[in-house]
């Protein structure tokens, strides 16, 4: 009895919303294109209102993004920025996004990353890490953020991972009050 | 340009290896499973010395079986405990192995979990842990767990979830040895 392989695919609504020609100079334009992700993913109801996307740090130019899918795809490990790597990575034909002569990849996330999340970051091989929504904002919709402590990011950030928090907050935790008022699905309780 | 979907498939061998309809009473008896499958993937060349395995502890069926598949799916993500975690939400229709009526749910990791699978397995809905080889095992072939601390172990038991180490650690342990003879890929180094 082998289980039939898992698809994980983006819901049909991305090529509407993503410019994958733009490039994205700034921090507050690629931590738009997160928060707009997690708008379209709460208002098309395919997911939680999270999104992700991940750049090419030296020419702005967009990899791959990623938005919450647990509920659609039943998979408790879809979070955006999960979805974020597996696609970047899957793009690029490689397991890791840092080389040593290669382009410099940055993930822009519309929340701090949940303790699945950051270790994955770890994993990613992204080298910078935009922040929108605290993890506050998620805890204020019951969204557990599991164990992250404060020695949890500064052992990314020994290991050459800058990680940038509050941009575009406001905007970012709008959607999470979207989504409460909603009443969307509150996964992990 | 949408990225085509991700697919994630246990590699050829595993029907060969898995008895779908065995019952696993004993802890010992679910831990090996879980070391027979990373020993499998180290001789077969498709991925780390890591396997996971999933059961219903009431009836001690298994529910699904996860090796590490980095390197072989360029995924950064896929992990033993990870691909064992989608692969029994993708059989039972579900994000959540956690139910207030519903069979309980262990797993048994040949390795303790790194950050991201520990966070994963709060997520999972698993209630049991059983894990095989130490987190100084690992690193000793130059495997970084992460951001592991006390604490973080702490937070998934405050949770309900029940983690046992050491289980057949020697076994799990030689079969990590095996990988280092014979110079795998250490791909979080």
């Amino acid at each position: 009895m082998i289980i039939p392989p898992v698809q994980i695919a983006y819901p049909d609504w991305v090529d509407s919303l993503v410019d994958w020609d733009r490039r994205y100079t700034s921090d507050e334009e690629k931590m738009r294109l997160a928060i707009d992700l997690s708008r379209e993913n709460v208002v098309r109801q395919t997911g939680g209102p999270f999104g992700a996307a991940i750049f090419d740090r030296g020419t702005g130019e967009l990899v791959a993004v990623g938005m919450n899918s647990v509920v659609r795809l039943n998979n408790c490990t879809l979070h955006g920025e999960m979805v974020a790597f597996m696609m970047a990575q899957a793009r690029l034909g490689c397991f890791s996004l840092r080389s040593d002569d290669g382009p410099v990849y940055e993930m822009a996330t519309s929340c701090e990353p949940c303790a699945m999340c950051l270790g994955a970051t770890l994993w990613s091989g992204v080298r910078r890490v935009l922040c929108g929504a605290h993890r506050d904002d998620a805890h204020r919709l019951n969204f557990d953020e599991g164990p992250v402590f404060p020695e949890s990011l500064r052992y990314l950030e020994d290991r050459g991972i800058e990680i940038v928090h509050g941009v575009l907050r406001d905007e970012a935790n709008a959607v999470l009050e979207l989504y409460r008022t909603g009443k969307g699905v509150i996964y992990n309780g």
